[in-house]
């Protein structure tokens, strides 16, 4: 993965985070928090922000039949995550994670999102995630297909 | 959070992300994989490296005598989180954790991370991970603890 | 915990564990499957059960006022969980967990709860799951509070 | 699954649930807690204990050559667990898990497991977990492979 130049787009992002309303995202799904998210501290660990993410993309990606896990002959690989995080959420808020396309590339997808509890006009959260697509047997990038394209179009826009 | 500067730190690592030799860093903790990480492409899933991270770095603090989950009047919360995946890791794997204290700010401190599966030299994916002290009562961000300085401290030079 | 007589009751559901109807169940609460839970043949693990049980019981005491986490003097400890599985469920499938009180101790509630994927009529799992009321400070069995067993009332009868 | 006679073989231990010794596992798997198992009330929650019985027997299975999680043509379904908890378990932790397998059908293999902490001589919790093999294809139940006879051989005695 040494020649993937996907890791100077971080930098849009990454020199001031700060919380984003709803109207950036471009499509939102919902997730309930769970029993097991909050950590001794009473409030819903790092680390399931990630797993909410990667939940938010490849359910719209399923759905959108964008995502053939099973016998697809590409697969999305994650070849970086970033999270800057607010405020707490905590069980049992429900998470509406909002989706954004902020890049295509010729293999590979940056998505950003958000994190919103309940009714809360800005985002908990704010992450970002890219997906390269390879070909499942020789992991070697190859362009997004056409299906997945399809799929993403419609979450370039900001909502 | 809107006023911590931490985001800009993030550049020095994102702009050319590789793995990284075992030397780069201080101390490592053994974590083993569970078949759970594993996802349904057969490879531990990306957000289970956050997981690996939270837990080598209080692992090693809570042992070190440096974090008092329960009684503490300080609390670190994490900030900003960030990984880059270069190889798969694959349950029943065991995975060696490498920690670096990278940046030690007034209330903050910024750790990177690698993850080296079984016997690797180099580290399938590295990652960073901020927390800023809180007061547990307030939440506003209160000077690094000196006992936590000392833990810190030896993490600070590559090993 | 060894004077618990929570045991024996496991019998009246092990001997022949069915499917159950939705009309078993009193009360219903929705979760997200996620993509994590998706294990490596690509069905919810048979661990993340139990995680759906854990919030669908927890999350309607919270909303009831049964349960405050943070302030209580009096906990429930988990002292016995089971489950069959009779079908699997996987991502992006919604989950409808049926919640019925089976039994009402002193001390002690035994819960029995159903998993429905989606528009499913009868259940994909079912489980059992029994809360011990303690102390916080002691952990010695206390009588279940009055707010508790106002909550539980209503899930005493089938729906 | 409704035809597996499995059920009825919880009662030898549901009805006097106690903790075990370390004599009465023939084999032990260590693994690591992590910072998330715990929950709000700082101690392990009882979901994780069911990852860490799956992780114990595929972590063996895999190991001895028994389980080939890719290619094999006949897959282990989970159909029952069960868990007794006695003590808390909290991070950090080292968890050692005790595999015994207390019986062998045609098709079907059951575990029964126990968790012990650190050092502890008596088991914090005691589990049982149930193995059906069926054809990954038809999902139909098939004998128990050789190989996998071979490798559970060792574990039907008591250390």
């Amino acid at each position: 993965m040494a020649g993937l130049a996907c890791g100077g787009r971080m930098h849009a992002m990454s020199h001031r985070p700060t919380p984003l309303p709803r109207s950036h995202f471009a499509l939102f799904r919902t997730i309930h928090t769970r029993w097991m998210d909050n950590d001794v501290y009473g409030h819903v660990n790092n680390v399931v922000h990630y797993s909410l993410f990667d939940t938010a993309v490849n359910g719209y990606l399923i759905e959108a039949g964008a995502l053939d896990i099973h016998h697809g002959t590409v697969i999305g690989l994650v070849v970086q995550t970033q999270c800057h995080y607010f405020e707490s959420i905590a069980f049992p808020q429900v998470v509406h994670a909002g989706i954004h396309v902020a890049h295509l590339g010729r293999s590979s997808v940056r998505y950003e999102l958000g994190l919103f509890a309940d009714d809360a006009a800005r985002s908990a959260a704010v992450g970002q995630f890219v997906h390269v697509y390879v070909d499942r047997a020789t992991r070697r990038p190859v362009p997004l297909p056409p299906a997945l394209l399809a799929a993403l179009q419609p979450l370039r826009r900001t909502a």
